[in-house]
Parts: C-alpha cells; sequence; structure tokens
C-alpha cells in the first residue's frame, strides 16, 4: 500500500485530496503539519479518522524534514497559495528522504510563465525539484466552480459566492475549464497511481463553460435577470497598475496583491482563454479527459442547483471579508 | 512548398541547418540576415546558390521586422550562443508575421533551468513566445562531436579539437547524448516536418558515450596513450566561484565567461548526466530515436577517423585562441 504525505491537508485543496485518499481505500495517508498545529482541532479529528499525523517543520533543518518525510513514497504540497516559496527548502529534504514522486503545488489554472506571481513561483519550485532530478507530477485543475458564480439581485446565493466573478473579462466568450473543488480529489488519486503521469503535467477539469453561458445559466436557474459588467483588457491592465503603485511602497498588501492577482487571472483566464485543454497540451500537458474518462464528476448545472438550494459550501472563507475588500476597490 | 526562414545561417549551427534544408529539396529557403551582412562574402554565396535573402534587423521596429518574416511558414533563430536575449523583440515580430512554427535557438544539451546562463536566457525566449501563444518547437541536440575530443601527445589532432574536452568530469562515466554538428540539420528537417513535434520539446542525438570511452576509443585508434585529468565537481565550483569575482567588475569578460559556462557544462554534463535520454524523457522532451530511427548519421568512431586523417574541420575557429585562454587558467 502506498504511503503518501500530504501537506496542507486542512486547506481548500487538501482537504478535497484528504477525502479522495480515505474513499480510495488504498493508500497509507499521512498528514504532514505545522508542530505548532498537532492539536488544533481539525487536525485530532484527522487523528480520530486514523490518519498519522507527522510534524513538519518547514523553516526546520534539512535532516528534521527529511526525517518526517521518511518511508513516503508520495508527497503531495497543497501548500496556501501565498505560501509557494516556503517550498524552496522542503525540495532537496524530499530528495534526500527518496520520496518517488513529488507532487508540488499547482492546482490552478493552466498559465504560461511570467503573467501571474504564484504561478512563476510554482514555477520556481517546478525548476528546483528539476534540478534535483526528483521524481514529479504536476497537476492543474482548470477554475473552481466555487469561485465561478456572479451574485443574484436577489442576494440569496451571497453565502456561497466568492469575489472573482463579480464581472465579466472581456466579451464573455472565453471558454475555461472548470472543475469542482470537491472533485479535486478524485483526479489527484488517479494520477498519483498512474506510470503515465510520472515526471509529466497533467491537466484535469470537469466542464468547460464561457462566462456568458454561465450566467445564462443561472438566469435560467434562479430566475433573475443579472446585471452584466463587462471589464476590459485595458481595465484589468489599470488595475494591476494601480495595485504596482501600492505594492511598491508595501509588497505584502493583502487587498492591492487579490486585486492584481484577480486582474491577471481575468487577462489569463478571460481574455487570453488560457485556461482551455488546448492550451494545456500547447505547452506540453497531458489530458485528464483523455486518461480518466471515466471519472465521476459533479456537473456544474447540479453545482448551480445546489447554491440556489442553500446547500454549497463556501470557500477560503476566512479570507472573503479581506477579498470582497479588494474588489469592491474596482466598482 | 513550406517557406523556412533561417537566422544565423552562417553559424556554425545554422550552417548544418541550411545545407540539410537544401539536400531536402522540399523548402524554399530564405536566409535572414542582418541588413549590414547582405554584401558579405559568405551570403552572396548564399544568393549564387538561389536562396533568397532578406535582411532582418533585430533592432529595428516591430513593423520591419514582421515585414521581414512576412510569408514565412516556419522560422529557425540559430543564431549566436552569446546572443540569445536578442531573440526577445524577435518575438512579438514573429508573432505579427503569423509564422506557422517558430523553432527558437536550443541546439543544446539537454539541461534544467536554473544551471546554465546560455539555456536560462533561452527560457526567457521560450517563455515570451508561450506568453504569445506562438507555434513552437523547441529542438536540443547534445554535445557536439566536434566538442569532445582531447588533444594527442603528439598534438597531431590540435587542428580539430575544442577546448571543453581537456579534461574529464567527475569519473568519466556519465554516459553524454553526443551529435556531430553536419548531422543536426538532418533532424532539424524532420523534426519540422513533423506534426507530432508541433508545441513540443525534442531531443535528437547521434550515440551515447562516456569520457572514459572516448579516450579508450581515441587511444585505440591512435595508438597513443593519453593522460586522464579528472576534474572534480568541487572544482568546477571553485571555477566558476571564481569566474563570478571577475564577471561582478567586468560581467561580459570573454576569459571568465567562457571558464564559467564550460565549468556549468562539466557540471551538468560530466557529473550530473543531465545530457542523456533519460533526462530529456523527464523534462518532457520527445525523443528522437524514437520519432526518426532511421536518420543516417555519422558514427562517432567515423568522425574520430576523420580527425585522426586529417580531414575533420574545427568550429568556432574564431572563438578558439581566446576559450583556449579560458581554459589556460584551469592548468
Amino acid at each position: 500500500m502506498a504511503r503518501v504525505g500530504l501537506l496542507g491537508a486542512s486547506g481548500e485543496t487538501g482537504s478535497s485530496i484528504l477525502e479522495a485518499l480515505v474513499e480510495d481505500a488504498g493508500f497509507e495517508i499521512i498528514a504532514l503539519v505545522r508542530p505548532a498545529s498537532l492539536s488544533k482541532p481539525a487536525n485530532v479529528v484527522l487523528k480520530d479518522r486514523g490518519i498519522e499525523l507527522r510534524a513538519l517543520d518547514l523553516e526546520g533543518s534539512q535532516d528534521s524534514m527529511a526525517a518526517a518525510l521518511e518511508g513516503l513514497d508520495i508527497l503531495i504540497s497543497a501548500i496556501g497559495p501565498r505560501d509557494q516559496l516556503a517550498q524552496i527548502p522542503l525540495v532537496p529534504a524530499v530528495k534526500k528522504a527518496g520520496v518517488k514522486r513529488f507532487v508540488p503545488c499547482g492546482f490552478a489554472p493552466v498559465m504560461p510563465v511570467g503573467v501571474h506571481r504564484s504561478r512563476d513561483q510554482k514555477e520556481e519550485v517546478y525548476n528546483l525539484v528539476k534540478r534535483l532530478h526528483i521524481p514529479y507530477t504536476i497537476i492543474d485543475i482548470g477554475w473552481w466552480y466555487q469561485f465561478s458564480l456572479p451574485k443574484l439581485p436577489s442576494c440569496r446565493i451571497d453565502y456561497a459566492v466568492g469575489p472573482a466573478s463579480q464581472s465579466i473579462a472581456g466579451d464573455g466568450n472565453a471558454p475555461s475549464a472548470m472543475t469542482d473543488l470537491r472533485d479535486v480529489g478524485k483526479y489527484v488519486t488517479r494520477v498519483i497511481k498512474d506510470e503515465r503521469t510520472l515526471n509529466a503535467m497533467v491537466f484535469v477539469y470537469n466542464e468547460l463553460w464561457t462566462s456568458n453561458q454561465v450566467y445564462d445559466l443561472l438566469e435560467k436557474l434562479s430566475g433573475e435577470k443579472i446585471p452584466r459588467k463587462y471589464t476590459s483588457a485595458k481595465d484589468y491592465e489599470r488595475q494591476i497598475a494601480e495595485a504596482d503603485v501600492t505594492l511598491k511602497v508595501k509588497p505584502e498588501d493583502f487587498v492591492a496583491r487579490a486585486q492584481k492577482v484577480l486582474a491577471q487571472y481575468a487577462l489569463s483566464v478571460g481574455i487570453r482563454g488560457e485556461n482551455t485543454p488546448e492550451f494545456a497540451r500547447y505547452l506540453g500537458y497531458l489530458d485528464g479527459k483523455k486518461l480518466y474518462p471515466d471519472v465521476k464528476f459533479f456537473s456544474f448545472e447540479s453545482y448551480v442547483q445546489e447554491v440556489l438550494g442553500g446547500k454549497a459550501k463556501g470557500v477560503y472563507e476566512d479570507l472573503m471579508p479581506l477579498m470582497k475588500n479588494a474588489i469592491e476597490t474596482d466598482r
């Protein structure tokens, strides 16, 4: 039975992966948590479910990290979006521990290098992995359903709606590959058992939707008419330039950072249409639809029904108030 | 008939490609040359052979560059090793001209990002190509036969021997993929006609040899005993550190630059063994041996016989005196 270490098991992506690993029942699962977090309620729950907890201090020594990774066949990093570079000291420890497949944190839309800070930080990690000749798999998953719906005039889906979808990028006709966050783990368990994906990039996703199609569907299912605000490339570029003014003085300013990140996503996904299986193939990814045509996933329509029925779950709930501030600056 | 533009047709790699394109007879060939070089003897010779010459000024406007690329189906860049970044302004013009396949300058050993300046500059170009969604093929070709032989005590092959092989990296047992410079073009003509290689990296090479095997062969065929000087990773790292001291003050110092480049190659090719089909697959390359098993190439043994027979041709003859200085600093 393969021993799989998971970093970030309590995060959005990590939880999805954890549930799928448990469901699969073919893995011995080790959750790697910060030493200070071992006794946190979320981790105690994991322990009670029979999942091994191990302390991993990303600021600790190479030896202590390698010891925490001892005996793992696979290591999956689902570290938070703002902690990508914290993986850098981890990589030599992964090498030292002899992990047979490292899945560094990807789990994002498909993008080229040089258009998005988080993607570029991931590239730094990937390049280090390759310099150390570590067996790897990079998995990208497109855009979350959970980040894709606009608000309704009645406000009845506000509880589940993220900030990134409150305006439509460009003409709203660029298709984007979308995945239910809850399905991410299903794909990951398939990918890590698959020899074809060793030392490769894989793009997995559920369905392709344009922004206009998303609005059309939500209008049809809700019976409400949703105002459509189209934002041009030029406007997003202006937002990035404005954010850069703040970031020059306060490089980690949360609101400016979020404004820039969302504008960069809008340009890539909505305007240049990069979050597609075609562009993924262009960049060298294997196509998850071809590898795993049989995965049962949530349809986007069923997700929208859930949201309208009051049964969906929001994401990044701790960050939402701050992210909404970032969006308000655009209003 | 596909219209192929070639940048750097008079260089070492460019000449090999040009001859193969002519030999193939299936291409309309356009040599792109600097405006000031249009009347140089080497280019007049090309013109006399019926090859179209077009002026391309890499420091000119986007519009003038796009006009020079007008109507090309394929553009191959075989620009000099120190001019990689001169391709940056060219890339948007390639986009503008609608070139159907761009082969940015690769033609090197296989390496990860972050271990060699020239490779990293190429990566900058590749990343820009991908940001602009330009159809591309990256072709690497391993290590030249023409850079692989040590001197003989009798000095009788000095006329053909490059500087990079005067000591053996590590224990001399790392295999390295080697290609006769004259064969590079044969592979390139195959690759650019092949739909499987569109938007992909391809690794083509002739034969795998270790340094010790190269010395053994040369000793056997020459009848001379060649002293073997082994250089450790630590020594190459020291050479790089020394070069960096000079480069900090004089960033383009030729001797320091060459010393660093050769040490970085030795670490990658000779110590870490990265210039192999296995490592190329690990990095995502297609394998030229599988794609084109029928290419007739010069065997390494036949090349060594040519060298011993006084019939081989040296490379980078203008740079050799300078490069030898870089090597002397290591003696």
